[in-house]
């Protein structure tokens, strides 16, 4: 699906760390697929986020929703999922904190439903009021564009010491099983082989 | 960290999903911060399930690890976290399966340590074998660029229908504790204030 980038007023320079909102929607484009709704909150949501971090400081991001959010830090932040800076724990709110990797300090970043009554059409999509099909997903996005920050909410937050601590570094072994490696505190045999695998093996191993 | 991109020998043109090992390395470095090891044997994984996947066929990731794998996935196919194509099931391997959306017949790729007997280098890193800090990272990257998939095994795998069926249309709600919109079947208030949220809130909101 290609996008023309919404008409903003003249004189209204919107950037979205650091990029215009046309470069962000072109980033948008190319990893995320096309500009679902949630990337453009989502990069509000990020710099507003990123604006309230000490400069310099080096941080880990938590996501709280498996949903378009995480790629939107993902393009905008060093965190990703791969590089274990970005930490996706499903609490099923649209929220993302930025905490600085040793004390926990951090900034929350959530939608405030309270602000949306001002926006009826990004109310109704992101209560998932309506039907899907009949939503106007250009109209959606230009309106989301244009309501920026005006929706959300922010919060310091420190993160739990537990939660931090995560990083564990583990003892790997070969499954006896499967013939993999796997961390040992798994068990005897890998969680693939303890029937955690959501998959079956339908022809022998090519080689 | 910057890196030379290893010396191949002439006439190795070594590529990964059409980008050549340097172009591959420079986007790694964008993304991920840094050209891990796991990012160089991730390539190659990736590019060798790509190529066995009919041509033109829309598919779904799944990947079995949240290290390094999931970015070299996200960066060489259209499959993203946020986009919910690439889904992460933390088995402890190293291993990824590109499937078939709708009926679930896929490639899995995973790294067989018994070919990693003649890269002792890269057996002892990918079995986490001897200290980290010892480790020179620079050869191991080269050593793992010649390596390419010669220690990787292939099998066709079909995903079960049941994690296929995984993307839920869920009824959403605004939770009367936090006052955010969460899925109404989490319970009468979101997952956060349930007690899951790794965080204390340390000051007023901010408005």
């Amino acid at each position: 699906m290609n996008w023309e980038v919404p008409a903003l007023t003249p004189g209204n320079e919107v950037t979205i760390c650091g990029l215009s909102l046309e470069d962000y929607i072109r980033k948008v484009e190319v990893f995320h697929g096309y500009a679902a709704p949630g990337m453009i909150l989502g990069g509000f949501m990020v710099d507003m986020a990123v604006g309230r971090m000490p400069h310099g400081q080096l941080f880990d991001a938590l996501c709280e929703t498996p949903k378009c959010l995480p790629d939107a830090i993902q393009l905008l932040t060093p965190c990703t999922v791969g590089n274990g800076w970005l930490k996706i724990l499903n609490l099923g709110r649209f929220a993302l904190t930025l905490y600085d990797k040793k004390g926990g300090e951090g900034v929350r970043v959530f939608v405030d439903p309270s602000k949306l009554a001002s926006w009826p059409l990004a109310r109704d999509w992101f209560l998932k009021v309506g039907p899907k099909e009949k939503r106007d997903l250009r109209e959606l996005v230009e309106l989301l564009c244009q309501m920026g920050c005006k929706a959300l909410g922010v919060q310091r937050v420190r993160i739990d010491p537990g939660f931090l601590k995560l990083r564990r570094h583990r003892q790997f072994s070969v499954c006896p099983r499967c013939g993999e490696s796997y961390p040992c505190d798994d068990g005897p045999v890998c969680l693939g082989c303890q029937g955690q695998a959501p998959y079956k093996s339908v022809s022998p191993l090519e080689t």
